[in-house]
């Protein structure tokens, strides 16, 4: 299932070791703090408990959110992406 | 519709100009560069130029997507969130 995971970290080492478990689950970059891919419901928990692990959950956050193919085709995206191709070609996003 | 914003602007003075619009139309904070409430969808197409004339379209980016109820429901939030109490409350999502 097509997936978002948008963090706010704090620490720079945690930082990186959930941007590094994203990209090792396949997921691509498209901000700073944002990553979107298919991943399945046995990767995700896996990804959040990761995540909890790592994080400090008093002060940070993360967020992994599914989203259906008929809600992707409603993204707006503006301005640069690190995938602008991968997001724009596949995913029929509107781009402005 | 239920819509998340999320952004990555270099330039501080833009993004607090394109936070307090976010939080004009009503959106609730839920990181630092992520907004999340309900919007028409004019008012996401009225949300989605003032972001584009603010921002640095080369290198900044601003995602503006809907989502259903659905795919709300298993929006997976890890550690602390700026309205903890309004994203679990209201939306039904799971909290680790």
């Amino acid at each position: 299932m097509l997936t978002w995971v948008v963090y706010d970290i704090s620490d720079d080492k945690a930082r990186k070791k959930i941007s590094d478990a994203c990209l090792d689950y396949g997921l691509e970059r498209v901000q700073w703090s944002v990553f979107l891919g298919e991943i399945n419901s046995n990767q995700k928990d896996e990804l959040a408990l990761k995540c909890k692990n790592l994080m400090d959950t008093e002060s940070d956050s993360v967020y992994i959110f599914p989203m259906c193919k008929e809600d992707f085709k409603k993204v707006v995206l503006i301005g640069e992406s690190f995938d602008k191709e991968y997001v724009s070609g596949e995913l029929d996003t509107k781009i402005l």
